[in-house]
């Protein structure tokens, strides 16, 4: 049983993918903006989408497409979302997808289409196609794939794992995109994953809901919940492992939680402005539902992160969000740790040095623990601070 | 039936009340921060709580003696909100009460206790007692007061109104203050209501929670619930008119929702940092509830506050957090309206010319109005831009 992380591991580590990225145009000039992920070998696969009641249209055809649960191909672009676009939105998405089933040889519904961008705008389909066209797969293209993703994104999310169990050893690896309307549920807007094992169907939907729900669903930056987001895993058997199923895939769970944990964590540093990452640990709630809700609203509390940005030791805010979230608690049990150091126990304020904690906090990696004393219930939330940054990124005349 | 303000009308204009403030030293030198707020009458009186599940001691205090209906007389002060605290704080608390109704001679049970500012620091009770001594009432402090109970406020909230019905004449008067951690329920730090009006005590309350529902509970600044909130009305009787009730409210009721209309939109356009209010009107929704659902999501999303912050008439953004509020909608009937002009229209954009949207909405205050077309479902909330001032304003190092 080993999980080893690979170097510049990416989503092209596990064997027999491919990917591509071109400069459709779409975005502006000089962007990557139109991307594919590959499998050459027949595909498992399984996905999860936003619970926005408004759904883009790659949104709506992604989720007809994975009914089928063999999905090998993934095109994605960035620059336009579209959302709010009707009839010709779907037209597009179909077309979309039709044209990478042309260009790959494969059937329409193992084609995903994900979109990210600005809302209500139509697809510009002659860029889209001129792009498909021109793009070209390779093995090693998993961070130029990346880089076409990314959108307010300071950096490219990748990692890939190496593990070897009694199944055999296989590489699990992954991109993401994050920065902005970033919050529960789904964290994401858009994450890839792939791996080479050979995973059963059933399993491998199961083990994406767990993985994501201790991690993309943990993860918060300003509260709004895209109409785009879409997270999949495609697995491709290439690594001629044992298959794994619910009686050996402990392992590859782990390696799935952590590969997920790796790409939402990065999401919520990277967030729009953000200058510090906040992890927020929860433990001794009623139940594990009341902890992660708890964790939530502390990670998603406008002032807590604003507080935090300053590097302002201000923890009843932090007691003030754990009040709102509705979770049952009993003040006179509470403790509240910044950066290990208690600030409250027993529901009353300690003794503290200010200045100190206010020094312990102007880092880039920020923990806030509470302890509610009542229960077994643990969660870990991550979000990040809230900067003068954000508004400026957001209030840009853009769209 | 005549419903007229009154000019520069304030909690005072009733008949009978009197107010005054004090610098007691518990916020900073030269600040008023305790005031008081009397019924030189006796009073049938009714409040609301914040629903935070930690509740700082005068809350606690307030919400049990409220029980009896006939408060006449509330002391508040600012810069410390004595919340957790623990029993030190309830004693704290307790003991404020106490040296109001030994001031006033009234019984302990008639005074509610309110606090705003840091949490997590004791009471300097020295100080509160000083401040309370000091004290001198008078009928036209109203101003007074008002202007002691700010925090981040940036101007003071007060309004008047001068009622005619078939009940005879009277006035409502109210003071608020409001800046950071607003958002539904309860949207308001505090608000203190009087009224000359004689009213049943039963109807009193039902009016007060009514009035509250279409008004602080569809407000919001930052998502942050306090745990201080609380909004409380006294009415004395002093106008010598027929007992409102039930039977004959209509008026008294539509007096109230506007007095606190007023006072909650001036709360929303007074956040911390804001430029300009938003105002969000959903129409056609399934019901009420969801109506409001939808269009406290829509007022509490940064990312539409952003873009109104910059000018930026992105209207998806305003799509996605109706899609995000769960309400039922259908996105083919979808209407969206910003200032009036119409920007979407059977869920799909229509053409417009951006750069006069933009200069439309620089103005401080913008209108948002979604169109479901499914039901009858009507709502209004009020909200601010997010600017890069607010997070200045809760970044700094304060506590």
């Amino acid at each position: 049983m080993k999980i080893k992380e690979i170097k510049l591991g990416t989503v092209t580590s596990p064997h027999g993918f491919m990917a591509g990225a071109v400069e459709a145009g779409i975005k502006y000039e000089g962007r990557l903006d139109t991307g594919i992920l590959f499998s050459e070998k027949p595909c498992v696969s399984a996905a999860v989408f936003t619970n926005n009641r408004v759904k883009a249209a790659p949104i709506i055809l992604s989720m007809k497409h994975i009914q089928y649960g063999n999905a090998r191909a993934i095109v994605v672009n960035s620059g336009c979302a579209n959302a709010c676009t009707g009839d010709i939105g779907m037209r597009s998405a179909t077309e979309t997808a039709e044209l990478v089933s042309e260009k790959l040889g494969i059937p329409q519904e193992q084609v995903l289409v994900a979109s990210t961008g600005v809302i209500g705008t139509h697809m510009p389909m002659e860029k889209m196609k001129y792009g498909i066209q021109k793009l070209k797969l390779a093995a090693d293209s998993g961070h130029k794939l990346a880089a076409a993703i990314m959108t307010t994104d300071t950096r490219p999310k990748e990692i890939a794992l190496r593990v070897e169990d009694t199944t055999g050893k296989y590489t699990i690896g992954g991109i993401a995109k994050g920065a902005g309307m970033i919050h529960p549920d789904m964290a994401t807007l858009l994450c890839f994953l792939a791996t080479d094992a050979l995973v059963e169907k059933d399993f491998l939907r199961k083990a994406l809901k767990k993985a994501v729900d201790g991690s993309f669903n943990m993860i918060t930056v300003d509260g709004d919940t895209s109409t785009n987001d879409m997270l999949s895993i495609m697995s491709n058997g290439a690594a001629a492992n044992i298959e794994i199923n619910a009686g050996n895939g402990k392992t590859f769970q782990t390696a799935l939680n952590r590969v997920c944990q790796y790409l939402a964590g990065s999401i919520a540093a990277d967030g729009e402005g953000a200058t510090k990452i906040i992890q927020v640990d929860i433990e001794g709630a009623r139940s594990m539902i009341e902890a992660r809700k708890i964790a939530r609203n502390i990670a998603g509390s406008s002032l807590v992160k604003s507080a935090i940005h300053g590097n302002d030791p201000n923890w009843g805010r932090i007691v003030a969000a754990l009040g709102r979230s509705g979770a049952y608690m009993q003040e006179n049990k509470l403790e509240v740790y910044l950066q290990d150091v208690a600030v409250m126990k027993n529901g009353l304020p300690l003794t503290m040095d200010k200045n100190r904690l206010s020094r312990d906090i102007n880092t880039d990696k920020v923990f806030i623990k509470v302890c509610l004393n009542i229960g077994k219930g643990k969660a870990t939330a991550w979000g990040c601070d809230l900067s003068e940054e954000y508004v400026t990124i957001n209030s840009d005349y853009t769209s």
